[in-house]
């Protein structure tokens, strides 16, 4: 297999809770993935940790912009109040590209209240300051950042939100990588309800006194 | 028991979807159930449908307005089209009751695209139609009505939202009473999610050729 054929993914606020768990199931499923952060010392900090528990170096370090120059793929995992300055300097680096966005917006005054921005969602944002030439997918959002970062099953299932269906099924590869179970929930119009389960969820935590609900998707599979 | 410590139930639109199986449930579980419609002799048929397969009167037929002002909960099950037409003439009948609303606003272009009101859900909506005087919650969205006509038990949880306790406890009632699993699902801000979940398990069903799906919340529950 040549570089050509590994993916680079580009994990954008790649030093938080989220980053450093999806880095590290993506670099053992064989991806080439780049940690990305506004510094470099954290982001070396972050790589240096995973690969020392892969132990081998899968796992590059850059700033947000080179890391989003040099992948094929870019997540970002950054919290909701910096997704706007971290995008609007990306867009050119972006252009063509695919960005999965983890983003969960938060009510500061109340963390398990849903509240979207005037865009709809994180996500619906991230492709209005992207532009057209941006493939944005919702994806993520209610995955726990301590099971992504211990290996084993996580009893959660993964609702991937798009306009394209290309970019869709590139985002649920990149969900089976993780170990996780994911579903085409449908246009990026619906990462409302993929974005708004998070805070749904933490105040489930916290009324239900639970260590990081999730939800899975049931149904009879109707014969074929 | 006296007649004074049965809650009376009124189902207004309950000759539609889920209307029927939310009433057969709630008066095996001994609740006094009105069907509520706009035609009488609509929910007189499903009344007497639902006392013949209980094998006893235990469900009444009225017309919306009279069951409004008969009952001590209201459940709204319309299609969202009909909510503010069916609501507006009960503002003053509901005061200082509770009103769960089941109502999914749909896409009417794609019924598996989320689509909000401008309050921000069906629910919201409702309770800027009825004022402060009703207690709104929003609850019962991702359930089949086909799966709530039968016996037996519904693999797919409830989540509760409204900005009462008091009214969420009644609605969580309502939903074991259902033989369903409820969940506080936070303030009436976060129906949206509820709501919109209608949405994304129908496009769900479609896509992956799954009869009814739902969803189950997953998660550990901490020591105590």
């Amino acid at each position: 297999m040549t570089d050509r054929l590994i993916l680079t993914l580009a994990i954008l606020g790649g030093t938080g809770n989220e980053g450093p768990g999806l880095a590290y199931r993506w670099a053992q499923a064989g991806y080439h993935v780049i940690i990305g952060s506004r510094s470099s010392e954290k982001a070396a900090g972050v790589a240096a940790e995973l690969n020392a528990r892969l132990e081998r170096d899968f796992v590059d370090a850059m700033l947000n912009a080179d890391a989003a120059k040099a992948c094929d793929i870019a997540i970002l995992t950054v919290p909701y109040a910096a997704q706007r300055a971290t995008l609007e300097p990306l867009k050119d680096v972006l252009s063509g590209k695919l960005l999965v966005n983890v983003t969960v917006p938060l009510d500061t005054e109340n963390v398990a209240g849903v509240r979207m921005p005037p865009a709809g969602s994180a996500a619906q944002e991230a492709q209005e300051i992207l532009g057209d030439g941006v493939s944005v997918t919702a994806a993520f959002h209610a995955i726990s950042y301590i099971h992504l970062r211990q290996d084993g099953p996580i009893a959660s299932d993964v609702l991937v939100c798009g306009d394209s269906d290309a970019a869709k099924e590139q985002t649920l590869q990149l969900v089976a990588a993780a170990g996780l179970t994911g579903w085409d929930a449908g246009p990026l119009q619906n990462s409302v309800v993929a974005e708004g389960l998070g805070a749904v969820l933490i105040g489930i935590n916290k009324r239900y006194k639970i260590k990081s609900a999730g939800i899975r998707i049931t149904g009879e599979q109707a014969p074929t």
